[in-house]
């Protein structure tokens, strides 16, 4: 691996002048922001939370290809500062205000050779800076290609760091918790999962949203905000100076981005705090979106659901094909004339029990994977047109199953798995959202499993972040919400395309049938995945021993209250109850706290929280007198407390609390769970014993 | 430049064995085939005619990424013989009748280690050999990315060749004749040659139609037919051995073609004769290909058409572009609020005028380029989304236009210039043909100039040959018919699609303003360019001297009488009068030629032919008395004779010569012509001088 340190170390070697520097403080007075100009004319930023250093001096700009240095020699030509401080509503969240209030700082630069102008944006935060590059339209710059953007987070030592390595497709590795130095030696065993994709950046870098605690206490988190039309950001690391710094995802010919005046960058943030459990709190990411550019929005609703999904890992033997016949042509094979497999598991038959039980218990709707045509022979990348998006398999009767499903007021979740064909895929879309629409789907989960084609492009290049958008405003247009798995991480575009209603981008529990995830996995993803947006994590897995199906050895991570418990400490306004429908049968007083928990949220109270130890997290549900509490550990046994204070004074509820039981333990005895409940209120603090990758889930209501 | 030598070398040491050869000979027995496989398991082929060498015994087969070797240790399985004598009728072409009369020989191979499964067709016909490789549907192969394919055409000495230099993303080099010994001297040179886009070969290597002449007077033209879902195949040459070979156009990151078992290669084509003539009535290619695949045709007509386009090459102003905004962006820029730039020609108004004139003259269509929104900044490759193709400039009335045309009973000719941004004009393709359907028009000019986006393509790959025909199937989808510019060379696709009524892909009339085409340009192009279908070359400039508009100081390669000529040499079934219309209104006695000429025939007599220096053509219009003849020559002056013993005996017509005047050069006195009417008949020979550069054109009726 070639380290990326040039970067870095060139500042050291600048001049560092003595321009004035513009300071901007946090409405609370908590986080300051620095930016000057040195001699040379570098831009330059730095951060402090209470008087503490969050960002040393940090060089901002670009490269310009071919060989132009846009990241000195500027002057500021103009400065311009302002304070906002509104409330705005989600259309579905863990909040129903969120208070947008934030100073700004306004700069335009103008390089004092070429004439070029470059703006910058920041705007600070009570929890943080966001700050963003904006292009005016000008006469002597109009197109131009990144060679790189050049902006740096200069850390101040060797931070703890919850990491995935640099990766231009895939961001479905396992996080690792190590220092900053420890990263180097750590990566090369990491890239040895296996992956559908995996494509390592050159240089030793790490993914957003990164997850840094300073020794000294300081929690750390940096992402981006509003991807839109530009690479996803990946971070360069130089482990001796601790230098972060932006490495853009390029295209296959190393193009970094093709820019036009007149558009601006996503906005780099940074949340800090020296309680964790602001960062979980934190809107900042959301505020720093666009409001909703949709102008109906009635339709787009919460989403707790089932499917036809869990059986493709377990072993069992279901099969997302139809036939075995490996040289089906799409278009050409007449799949009536196939011989059935007799493993297909989307048959009309099957899918009915689904509805059958989502409808029983209350759930809205029911994913069905494998409906259509191309399963069996999905190659990825060697081959463009891989599935049909609009005709079924022959035992699938997609008309039947609509009206049964509507009978029964259950949707059906559609699912174009694309295989990263990209083209293909957008060749089909609108017919593919027609067919939705006139089959009442009113949401998609797609796919984007393997290489790209185009194969000039990866997952997180600028090309495939336009072609994810381009889907949800497809979507949009008939009144679709999109669920996208193996799409670049979120940057809070949710806000501005409500019906993106989840993605998936990271690791989520189909690992678990690998054998994949950690007991302290999903006391991370909030501090990293989940700062861009919700999370399609799939959980509900009762029967973790896959073995009882056949022949997969792999166990689940986790207790099975703690399976519970990911309901609220994972948000997500799309939740599945991803076990097979037979297993909920088989535990029904534990069913019922996943039929009773909302997906929707009035508010959210962070009550504990150490990235990688152990979150709890209490939210109440949307409109409705209810609370719901979920609290997870790592490895490691513990006991929470849950203050119960958010609730209104003066009156008690009832509390139904499902906890690890006495021998409860992931390793062993997984499935040992005790259900009781207790009188409440305002003033009550529930402790509560967690076992070894255990949890605990709280339901509240009126008595 | 590194030469490709090494798959050829590899052959002089291969054990040449003695298995033995199986032969084929053409119906007529003066083409004969020899294939065998080596005692290695080699297959290979050599071709002779009249008893002369054309081909010796040259390698088949292919390599299979990453290192598989597909073209030895083959045993043969199978072997079926055949013979086929069929007549068949093009919708438009340069015959009724076609026959296609050939002999078959089927060979199936197995590849003894691997078992993987070969076979290979060749057909041989009284002019020549076609040949593909069919990939049988097999257990341990489905599918494969090919790293070369092996074919060979081992030549037997230094011919003289009429040749491009290989490169993946252009044909619009002007043709180099020279020994094949020379071709490696003068590539260099010949690749500064400024053209919009170039993407050189790594090894020394030519295009095909490849025209060659040994020095023993045998013409052979290389080419393949029925070119679809693979790329398109350039030739490696070995300049000591004089052995070509199939180098493939890759995309960028050096994959040859993905391939699918139950799918076919495209037929390798060689033609040959000692009549050069031969070459040109060859039919070879069109038999090659697939019967027509549209179930109605009554909708695909010929098309004679003027059109807003020369005047955006002479200089004198006309701007495709409507503003001189360049920050346009297209869904955004309001264009009803851009300030007019003044010399926007695709306006209403200057449309009208076409239309007039080509009411008043009898043409079928008016192209018009620079209709739709985008223009102003169609900068290539950096910018993806440049065009709409469906919202017009505010000045181009559309409705209105469409009303005005069906009154005069002319068609608009729609454009879709896409700057090759090819996936963005997916994207909006299927709108784009629905908005011609609504408006009216039944063709379109679509152009690909500039660098391919997806970024990983080449014009000439897979991929993008895909896209040409998805295109035309889409067009047909809407009837319309469909001229592709900038597209790959055409390898006979018209009979099975005939929608796709021509094609550019070679170096145009618009070359004509760059001071760019030679004197022999038009003697060359029918026997390379033209091999593989009908190419709109747009002739018809009255006007060659382009500074009586401003400041270009073009001057036009030709007399004028041989631009009325080459409607009958350049064989299309759609031909423009490319002029200004104000041009042809001078030279009305001249302009009766261009208004008379059929573009779509009966039948065609080859009369005289040398590539390089002259051809002259008689062609018979579909359906009437009529024949129209063309001849032109290289910058030497020459007498043609035109032998009238094709029309019907004993019977006396009208013929009107368009001649060059006894001063006429075209480096002097272009202008210079006669038009004279004389009787003749079938017994008539007439004896024509045409200047250097010049030509003649006669159009025969009944008296």
């Amino acid at each position: 691996m070639k380290r990326f340190v040039s970067v870095c170390i060139l500042l050291c070697f600048a001049v560092w002048g003595t321009i004035k520097a513009q300071v901007l403080t946090s409405p609370d007075g908590n986080v300051s922001l620095d930016f000057r100009l040195l001699s040379d004319g570098t831009p330059v930023y730095s951060l402090q939370y209470k008087g503490r250093e969050v960002i040393k001096e940090s060089r901002m700009g670009f490269l310009v290809s071919p060989e132009f240095v846009f990241c000195k020699d500027f002057e500021q030509i103009e400065e311009r500062t302002g304070e906002a401080d509104t409330v705005w509503h989600p259309v579905l969240g863990q909040y129903r205000d969120i208070r947008d209030h934030h100073k700004e700082l306004f700069v335009a630069l103008r390089q004092k050779d070429t004439g070029w102008l470059l703006n910058i944006r920041f705007r600070l935060f009570d929890d943080g800076l966001g700050f963003r590059y904006e292009f005016p339209v000008q006469e002597d710059l109009r197109n131009f290609t990144l060679k790189e953007e050049v902006t740096e987070f200069r850390l101040t030592g060797d931070h703890k760091a919850f990491w995935l390595p640099g990766d231009y497709d895939t961001n479905e590795y396992p996080t690792t918790t190590s220092l900053l130095s420890e990263v180097a030696f750590l990566t090369d065993s990491v890239r040895q999962e296996p992956l559908a994709v995996k494509s390592f950046t050159p240089d030793l870098a790490v993914q957003t949203p990164l997850m840094l605690k300073s020794a000294d206490g300081l929690y750390i988190n940096i992402h981006e905000a509003a991807l839109v039309d530009y690479p996803a950001m990946q971070l360069n690391l130089d482990d001796k100076s601790f230098c972060l710094s932006a490495h853009l995802t390029p295209d296959k010919n190393g193009a970094k981005g093709f820019m036009q005046t007149g558009n601006v960058t996503p906005w780099r943030t940074i949340v800090v705090s020296d309680d964790a459990r602001d960062i979980l709190a934190s809107n900042l990411i959301l505020n720093l979106n666009e409001p909703c550019k949709l102008e109906d929005t009635s339709w787009i609703h919460p989403v707790k659901y089932v499917g036809v999904w869990w059986e493709y890992f377990t072993g069992q033997g279901s099969t997302w094909a139809y036939t075995k016949n490996q040289d089906i042509v799409i278009g050409k094979t007449d799949y009536t004339k196939e011989m059935p497999n007799g493993t297909h598991a989307a048959n009309t038959a099957h899918v009915k029990e689904y509805i059958d039980f989502a409808s029983r218990n209350g759930f809205d709707a029911v994913l069905v994977e494998g409906w259509n045509e191309g399963w069996e022979a999905n190659f990825a990348y060697v081959k463009e047109h891989i599935y049909s998006f609009t005709r079924p398999y022959p035992d699938f009767d997609v008309s039947e199953l609509q009206r049964y499903a509507a009978e029964k007021k259950v949707k059906i979740i559609m699912h174009h798995e694309t295989t990263s064909s990209v083209c293909d895929y957008e060749r089909q879309m609108e017919d593919a959202f027609r067919f939705m629409s006139e089959h009442g789907y009113d949401a998609v989960k797609t796919g984007y499993v393997g290489p790209i084609i185009p194969r000039s492009e990866h997952h997180d290049g600028q090309w495939m972040v336009n072609h994810y958008l381009r889907v949800v405003k497809m979507a949009a247009k008939y009144k679709a919400m999109v669920n996208s798995h193996e799409a670049v991480r979120p940057t809070g575009l949710c806000r501005t395309y409500p019906n993106w209603i989840a993605q998936e981008s990271a690791r989520g529990t189909e690992f678990e049938s690998f054998k994949g995830n950690r007991p302290d996995h999903t006391t991370i993803l909030p501090f990293t995945r989940l700062m861009g947006g919700p999370m399609d994590y799939t959980p509900g897995i009762f029967e973790g021993d896959l073995s009882v199906y056949g022949s997969n050895k792999a166990k689940l991570s986790t207790t099975l209250v703690k399976q519970l418990a990911l309901y609220v400490t994972m948000y997500s306004p799309l939740q599945m109850a991803a076990d097979l429908y037979t297993n909920y049968e088989k535990y029904p007083d534990a069913f019922q706290f996943i039929k009773d928990v909302a997906v929707d949220w009035d508010d959210t109270y962070i009550l504990e929280a150490e990235p990688g130890d152990y979150i709890t997290i209490a939210r109440k549900a949307k409109g409705k007198d209810e609370w719901y509490v979920g609290g997870i550990t790592d490895e490691n046994s513990r006991e929470a407390t849950i203050d119960l204070s958010f609730l209104p004074r003066g009156k008690n509820y009832r509390a139904v609390i499902y906890a690890d039981g006495e021998k409860a333990d992931w390793r062993t005895t997984p499935k040992d769970y005790v259900i009781f409940s207790k009188k409440v209120n305002s003033k009550t603090v529930l402790k509560q014993r967690l076992a070894p990758s255990g949890g605990v889930a709280v339901s509240i209501k009126p008595m």
